[in-house]
């Protein structure tokens, strides 16, 4: 068995040491991106405003952040950056809502349900055309590489995601790839671009994206589990939600990898055929229960988490090292 | 009344002197295309081979191949960033479809109705994606910025159309404005980037940029006028589809400003309340006809039309340059 974040009797607020950090920055950020959301067509600003109001960790944009203030980085590029990573992750969920067909998104109401999918698909359009400018104006192409080919691999994420729903067949395998393509290639550019632009060598900025990397997967691995077992308030959204849309995430594929053939004819009938019925959800997480399928869900969220740690030995120690190793427990033990 | 484009009796095949001076580097472009659409996610060349397939004009990217190789630009840079200016466009084609709910795309059922809305969405948020990269591959980052800032701009045209849909108020300076955003800034970006990378003075650039503007300006209004009047099998796409989709567009705008109250009646139960019957294209083009809105919209054309002749003025005389001239009497022969 690998090395694991150890379990906390409370979910402790590790989160706070990373917040504080990049308190000053973010305000900078907080302030770019609501001057960058601005247009002259009035549905642009409302929209983002909607989505940017609506409460979100901005758990990427600190990475950038922070590993960027880590090395000393003078100017004001890595605010720059950090705001384009975070249109880029507004822009995607502007899409994601369209494609899943949402309803809500953190706790509020879609912008699709509010001003329609057409707006929500053209918003986000706007919003990624931004974040590239924004990048240019920092001026570094090896961070414009870096984000681009993030933007590329989300996209493939999402259509690999879209070939899986509602098909039983999908391995571990490919769920780990769609992870880590549609979640964790995002936080892993919003790491290394700190480094990059902080001029930092290869190797340097190799440990910061490896650590963004695993942090995204251990993350959307929590998420997953989340969907069927955190309260709807603290996650923003239905329990039940991957369900209802038909998402095969890893608790699906182990309960379906472990269950009796009418366990998995109960799963084909709900993910593969949209029949969900009245009390399936229930049913649902009673069989992922008794097949320890989110227990092994987080086990598997600890793992990434831990090699997050570990990716972070290459990385100068300090405070900040210290904040993003408390933001890694924070992940994990938003399901405890 | 302002200078214009000759009538022509016959329209001629004007835009064979453009494609036969790019026609080697369009060949790397077309290679270069087809490789950046793959994926190992199968969706993606599937669908993006479609629309590549579907016979487009690719004359977006012959304007950036031929006005770097006015200068004897010498690289591959002008075949990569002529690449990205045709996946940009794509990808605006792919959302456009979802947007407007198409059916049809040059002639072929869209992607839409092949593979859905939600294919069609992330595809183009891939291309865009691998757009971006290949950008970055070039190097050049005014270059870049000039097609970041044409991504946000076409975005925010396509939402701006979005709120004019179905508004019979919509004056001609809106509807100029929509154009000029969703269409003409491509062509400008796509023509500006040949000589940039080329590295000509910012006059010369400038020259480039205005030429593209006003032919894409012209491109946009010859398409609206055809749309109520060219032939089904021409224009790929069904008379009436803007029409159909409650578009104002400036026939529209003319016949409106020039109508009765009662055929404002007609064109507001038609447009604004999704209320079209049998025979109502057939009488919407009655009096369009009646009030000379095509021809008025055609006349515009030739106005832009003369405008971009007027442009090329500042650059270099020679073949390009005539082939660029000719590019602009075919854009607006398609109509006669």
């Amino acid at each position: 068995m690998v090395a694991s974040v150890p379990e906390k009797n409370k979910p402790h607020n590790g989160i706070q040491s990373l917040v504080d950090l990049v308190a000053r920055d973010m305000e900078a950020v907080n302030r770019l991106i609501l001057s960058k959301a601005g247009s002259n067509v009035d549905l642009i600003p409302e929209i983002a405003k909607h989505l940017i109001d609506s409460g979100g960790k901005r758990l990427r944009p600190m990475l950038t952040l922070a590993l960027a203030d880590m090395f000393g980085y003078q100017g004001s590029g890595h605010v720059t950056l950090s705001a384009s990573v975070e249109f880029m992750h507004t822009a995607t969920l502007l899409h994601d809502d369209v494609v899943d067909e949402s309803d809500m998104r953190r706790g509020k109401l879609a912008a699709r349900k509010l001003w329609g999918n057409q707006a929500s698909v053209l918003v986000g359009d706007y919003l990624l055309g931004q974040a590239f400018k924004m990048m240019v104006d920092v001026g570094s192409l090896e961070a414009l590489r870096v984000l681009a080919e993030a933007s590329a691999v989300i996209a493939e994420g999402e259509v690999m995601q879209l070939g899986a729903a509602k098909n039983l067949a999908t391995s571990e395998a490919s769920y780990m790839k769609v992870i880590e393509a549609k979640t964790a290639a995002l936080f892993a550019a919003a790491a290394e671009v700190g480094p990059i632009i902080a001029g930092q060598s290869a190797e340097t900025c190799a440990a910061a994206r490896r650590y963004g990397m695993e942090l995204g997967l251990a993350f959307q691995l929590v998420d997953d589990a989340l969907d069927y077992g955190g309260s709807s308030a603290d996650l923003g959204k239905q329990v039940g939600d991957d369900f209802r849309e038909g998402k095969i995430t890893l608790p699906v594929v182990v309960a379906v990898e472990r269950g009796s053939d009418e366990d998995r004819a109960f799963w084909r009938r709900c993910l593969e055929t949209d029949g969900i019925r009245d009390g399936d959800l229930e049913h649902a997480i009673g069989l992922l229960r008794r097949h320890g399928a989110i227990e092994e869900t987080i086990a598997r969220a600890r793992h990434y988490g831990a090699s997050a740690i570990e990716a972070l030995a290459a990385l100068p120690a300090g405070r900040h090292r210290d904040a993003l190793h408390e933001a890694v427990e924070f992940c994990i033990s938003r399901v405890n």
